[in-house]
């Protein structure tokens, strides 16, 4: 198979009508009157961002899906992406066609089309990278560096489930035991958990309500408490966290309760793919759907704080993770 | 140093206005009132499409020349493009800082602004991957399939130079004996094949005159021969080529003459980064100033003829050069 066959028979059945049967040299959009594009970019290699044994379609889909995630939390709808693959030379057809499956039904499900790429041989790791574009109304893409003191600061979904869904996750794959809460949870949380690590959910159906309401987001990618800081920063204001609102599954809920150690991987590891807002007071009840209130903005120059149930601030000894 | 300073150091500067210094999560552009966007995308993977041992500034240029290229060829002005960097563990600063620079000049002289990306590290080899995307007035993406019969066939520049520049490459960082062709060229003319394949040339200049005069057109990156036959087939058409009126460089022909064997690689090598259109005979007149006439389109049944300075059919092994 060469490498116009290998287009033909995987890619070109999933593009798009701007990826031109996806024959040329190039793909052709025209975005929607009014709208400025917003662009994002992302690359994952194998052993670092997912694991090489992880089903092809999760693969795909997680690809595609850490880009959606940072067009949603900028307020954009999916326009297209485009994705260069290198692939190892053990590469499979039944992989492939099973990548690509994934590829197309991540695609379809958030209206997000196939407009081109590239593919290549690589001795390393596979490696992925998609460059995914998204339209806004004109001026109305949400900047990190929005948020006001006084503004409330929210997340969607629930919090740490992916880095504990690592972990489990880890341990499958080398073989290793699981670790001691893991081995208490209930098999359909662990399953849970993992399938969060496998397949981030890009929160596409937050884009109204965060373009109505957000004066900042961005997705959280690196850990909650990591990202917020980074939000708080670029908008030079300081924050207040009530560490018990933040949203947790009822799976990381029995984890933690087996262990409460695990307290810094939820707050503080990576892959929740949430989106983390700040929002006026008076905007908040438009956020009320799908995203939790958590805490608020400060004055400039006051110190972060995260406070425990207890009323006592928690120190964090890491702060973001780092997929670098 | 950690991805975020990493970023600051070394790309934030090279940031178009698109690019929001690289401090929030994605990109804005707003496409020129009146034009659609065209979009590429191409990998370079080390040992593969270069040597990890180039330069670093010429691997940045190439990578961003090959993506520029193929907006030249459909006629598409530059607007900006996003990077993806997967470093290997032995990347040192002072490349880093070389591959930028290189990066930056490479960006301001073609107008084409780093929007944003992605850097990962990788244990594999160094892997780049760029989405270039460019503008062309509504309706005018010139494409691969608008060759008609009748139509003149053209190349920009000069055809094997980078195939012939990669065979002394080779020799240099192997540290193999140059090839019995290569000892015979003057030093001046082994240099500038080796700068052929090290830093191609994207036609931007041919953009207007493309845009006013091709019916098709793509960049010569696989061969001339093989890319030919690619665009003939798109077009349902056939060709002849007059091999005497493939332009060639002086230290083409120079090779050429001490080793006759060396045809095959001047015409079916890649690399070249030239433009290949076909235009109608009364439109030729707005091409001659950066195209050479090579040949024209027949009956879409025909076969191809490649025809030699003798009048006879010459036929060629292999078609075209897999980068894959």
């Amino acid at each position: 198979l060469n490498e116009p066959e290998l287009i033909a028979r995987y890619f070109a059945p999933l593009a798009g009508p701007g990826g031109l049967g996806l024959r040329d040299d190039a793909a052709l959009l025209a975005p929607p009157p009014g709208t400025e594009l917003v662009l994002t970019a992302d690359a994952l290699v194998a052993g670092r961002h997912f694991f090489a044994e992880d089903p092809p379609a999760d693969i795909a889909a997680k690809a595609l899906g850490v880009n959606l995630s940072d067009l949603a939390a900028k307020g954009a709808d999916p326009l297209g992406f485009l994705l260069t693959l290198a692939l190892p030379p053990d590469w499979r057809a039944e992989w492939l066609g099973n990548f690509a499956k994934g590829l197309g039904e991540a695609s379809q499900a958030a209206g997000c089309q196939l407009l081109g790429g590239d593919t290549v041989a690589t001795p390393g790791p596979l490696t992925l990278s998609i460059t995914a574009l998204g339209a806004v109304p004109q001026g109305k893409m949400i900047r990190r560096a929005g948020a006001k003191p006084g503004d409330a600061l929210f997340v969607t979904g629930t919090i740490g489930d992916a880095a504990l869904g690592l972990k489990i996750r880890q341990a499958e794959v080398s073989g290793d035991p699981l670790p001691d809460w893991a081995q208490k949870l209930a098999p359909a949380d662990r399953a849970f958990l993992v399938g969060r690590y496998l397949r981030p959910q890009p929160r596409l159906a937050a884009i109204p309500g965060l373009r109505a309401a957000a004066s900042a987001a961005m997705d959280v990618s690196d850990g909650l408490v990591g990202d917020l800081r980074a939000l708080l920063r670029a908008s030079s204001v300081s924050g207040r966290i009530e560490l018990a609102d933040i949203p947790l599954s009822q799976a990381a809920r029995a984890a933690l309760d087996a262990d409460p150690s695990l307290e810094e991987t939820i707050f503080c590891g990576g892959d929740d793919y949430e989106i983390l807002c700040a929002a006026p007071e008076a905007a908040a009840s438009m956020l009320a759907g799908f995203a939790t209130r958590i805490g608020c903005c400060g004055a400039p120059v006051a110190p972060d704080l995260f406070v425990g149930a207890d009323g006592r601030e928690k120190m964090f000894s890491r702060d973001r993770f780092s997929h670098f």
